[in-house]
């Protein structure tokens, strides 16, 4: 796969040309989709380069000089970003040709994705002219390109902080929940792209960039229709060994098909194609931005398990019962401790009201922190056990106090950076009271730990199906390599 | 089925022997589990009975005057509490037959849940007792009844309100957290029962109680196994039909029946048995205690849809297609609107980056609630559609500002009691960026709204999920009266 210099030049632009900001946009109004904002953006961002607004009734707009077209602009233009009434966009985009601009996001929408005759003639027309210019179009009807390194970003309050995760999306919302929720996560971006109606530039042609792009290591998409599946397939296939690729199909049922086509007027293909796509591509499958945030933190932090057998450390019967349950649906295995480890956690847990089983019911550990590593350890230890996943209820802090919390948070980082049982473990936290104390915790613990190496669910469900295709993407990786 | 007046004396004791009681317990102790801190509850309640502590080696514990046994309390006792090493509970048990005393909530554990020879044998011995003595055993290995209206409970912290909603749990910890979380999802209780190991009541027993208890009117179940699964399949039909049973068969899978096994010692039975018995029943399934919280949410604050086509208010097309997907997924039909209605929407509503076709993805109604209100007129007359789930970003609040919040409130409280549609109307609040002001306002409408007819969903999946099911349930009830 080749390196695309050209592409290159869009994704660390130094001058930016901004057509349709607004002639009356001021600094510190509220963020609203289009350039007159993504001017603000970039500046928070602290985009280096030179911005250059368009506008053909201004001479000056935020302080500064205003131009009336791109061909007028006295330096070569590395991106143009158009933000104007549909109509108008063949002539940006011949002046862009006659500007020699070739990287063009097109945030304008208003085509195919209608339904409506016009303007789906209308989008022919603009396809047809960016063809023939020789233009990159990324977009119609997109939020273009969120690059922390470069400083350029179309949302409000993002993370100036570079990371090795790609996000691929034909949404922009969700290129905008990701952007921001992401750090709560523990992930940090190296790009991320939201490609609308792929007028030119298409799903595979981003991927062909970030394969070579040194920066990312985790490739996460959301699609909602291809042009070229068997092409798709290949590469998907091909990086996928490298770089996990964590790919969102939406649209398989047929009210979601219709919604794509409302959406970004795309075809989204039948749901047995795609049954055939992951598993010939071993790309790991997700159904929701929670889950691609969820695995991308397993792959990010967790080490690859030898096996898909879990234990649960946990608090009450009930739940004992439901995480067995949880844990075997997502696919992994939940087996009986050996009768050595039952035995050593005998030694300081009476069994009345508790399991030693696995899951672990096992109350007493929650109120001593000295308890938790020492049961641990123990499970850690057990040969028929691959993976933890430790599941306290957060008030389990206000009975030992912060200090033994901070033991336990010290205790988990080492647990997992020495690995010494090469075994991951992970926490799932459950909350009972909903106060205040009690969330500024999570908030604090969900990203102090991951970087530690520990990654943090919400859920059960969350952290037995990460871990269930975080393993089932290593063991293909494994089968692929003998075959 | 016929009014059990000895078991009622149990839900509404006056007097009540603690047996276990620490000698010196403190008021204001931290919770724990056990007899010490039921008193506690007790009086947080506002118990207006008479508490009797029972241990040999004090003469007062907390005030009270404290009896060396059951049979010394100097007059008859309605209900027992048993909190003792399993090994002392033989001697109990006979005192509280000497004693007459015949409801026994049996805290203790360490039966055959241990999976110990001799934990085994010595819970055959106290079964024996009982069923010999005629005692009324709830439990063993349980937290009993919690009855808001007689103030009797066994956690702390839990609300003196009473309502229409039952729930019968093996699991004491579920018992704990629905009774903590119900309120926030709107839900009042009438009584909550967690039985345990099930030595004598069995489901069986206390499903024909709440069945003829006029307080209850809608009955959640957690069942990990059933002694009698004939009856309690004739019992659930005939009960579901006047109030719906909502149940969460857990230790279906392997793993999960084995866990079953080291709680409270059932068989958990097969999965295809289960189908059935859902399928026979129309009991309403459940897999996890957030459903059972979201479906009892519906049950009492949803007026029965016609049919299950369901309008999605949204935000973002990326949203849209998986607000498709998802509905489509949990059995609902998510239909274009009538060619009417898109005409009446598209007189406001730009069609550029929006879609009105349903999911309606129109972010222009989030920035003013009039032109919301008008677009939720014009989908809810729409004759394709019999449901609506709105899905608002919360952010919302902050662009309208707090007056308007207050007038959406009031708009779809209205709209929810005139009924002028006949359609119901839920909410599902999306949360961008996790912020204090955020999290108090959706706490602040999490309460408000449904009380006001108009449930609040966390998440998409939830809310159709429940609509879903709500409706399966009516569907079920119509086709037996035709039959």
């Amino acid at each position: 796969m080749s390196w695309n210099p050209e592409l290159e030049t869009a994704f660390s632009p130094k001058v930016v040309a901004m057509v349709g900001v607004s002639a009356n946009t001021k600094r510190g109004a509220p963020w609203r989709p289009g350039a007159s904002s993504f001017v603000t953006c970039y500046e928070e961002l602290g985009f280096q380069g030179r911005i250059y607004p368009v506008n053909p009734k201004a001479t000056e707009i935020m302080g500064l000089k205003t131009y009336h077209s791109v061909s007028s602009i006295p330096e070569p233009v590395d991106l143009v970003i158009v933000s104007v009434p549909a109509q108008a966009l063949p002539d940006v985009l011949e002046d862009c040709i006659a500007a020699n601009a070739k990287n063009i996001h097109v945030f304008t929408a208003g085509f195919e994705e209608t339904g409506e005759e016009e303007a789906i003639e209308l989008g022919s027309r603009v396809r047809q002219i960016a063809l023939n210019g020789g233009l990159r179009i990324i977009g119609p009807n997109c939020m273009g390109l969120y690059v922390p390194r470069a400083g350029i970003g179309s949302f409000e309050r993002l993370s100036s902080e570079s990371g090795p995760v790609a996000l691929l999306s034909q949404s922009g919302g969700h290129c905008n929940w990701f952007s921001h929720y992401g750090p709560d996560y523990g992930i940090k971006f190296s790009k991320v792209i939201s490609f609308g109606n792929a007028y030119v530039l298409d799903s595979t042609d981003y991927l062909e960039y970030l394969a070579s792009d040194p920066e990312t290591e985790i490739i996460c998409m959301y699609l909602e229709g291809v042009k070229d599946g068997v092409k798709l397939l290949r590469q998907v296939r091909e990086i996928n060994r490298v770089k996990p690729v964590i790919l969102w199909k939406a649209g398989l049922t047929e009210s979601g098909s219709r919604a794509v086509a409302s959406h970004t007027g795309s075809l989204a293909g039948e749901e047995a194609i795609w049954r055939g796509f992951f598993a010939q591509t071993g790309a790991v499958p997700a159904f929701s931005l929670e889950e691609i945030a969820e695995m991308t933190m397993t792959f990010l932090y967790v080490k690859p398990p030898r096996g898909k057998r879990v234990a649960v450390i946990g608090l009450g019967g009930g739940s004992s019962v439901s995480s067995a349950d949880v844990c075997a649906r997502e696919g992994l295995e939940v087996p009986t401790l050996t009768r050595e480890t039952q035995v050593e956690l005998k030694k300081f847990i009476s069994l009345a009201g508790a399991s030693i089983k696995n899951p672990l019911d096992t109350g007493l550990v929650f109120r001593d922190v000295s308890l938790l590593e020492r049961e641990i350890e123990l499970v850690a230890a057990d040969p028929l056990i691959d993976m933890i996943i430790v599941s306290p209820h957060l008030d389990m802090a206000k009975r030992v106090g912060p200090d033994q919390v901070d033991r336990l948070v010290k205790y988990l980082s080492d647990f997992s950076r020495d690995n010494a049982f090469d075994k991951p473990l992970v926490i799932n936290f459950h909350s009972f009271a909903n106060e205040p104390w009690e969330n500024e915790l999570r908030a604090r613990l969900q990203v102090e730990l991951p970087r530690e190496g520990v990654p943090v669910f919400d859920s059960l469900v969350g952290a037995s199906r990460s871990l269930a295709r975080f393993f089932e993407y290593h063991q293909f990786l494994r089968r692929r390599a003998i075959d």
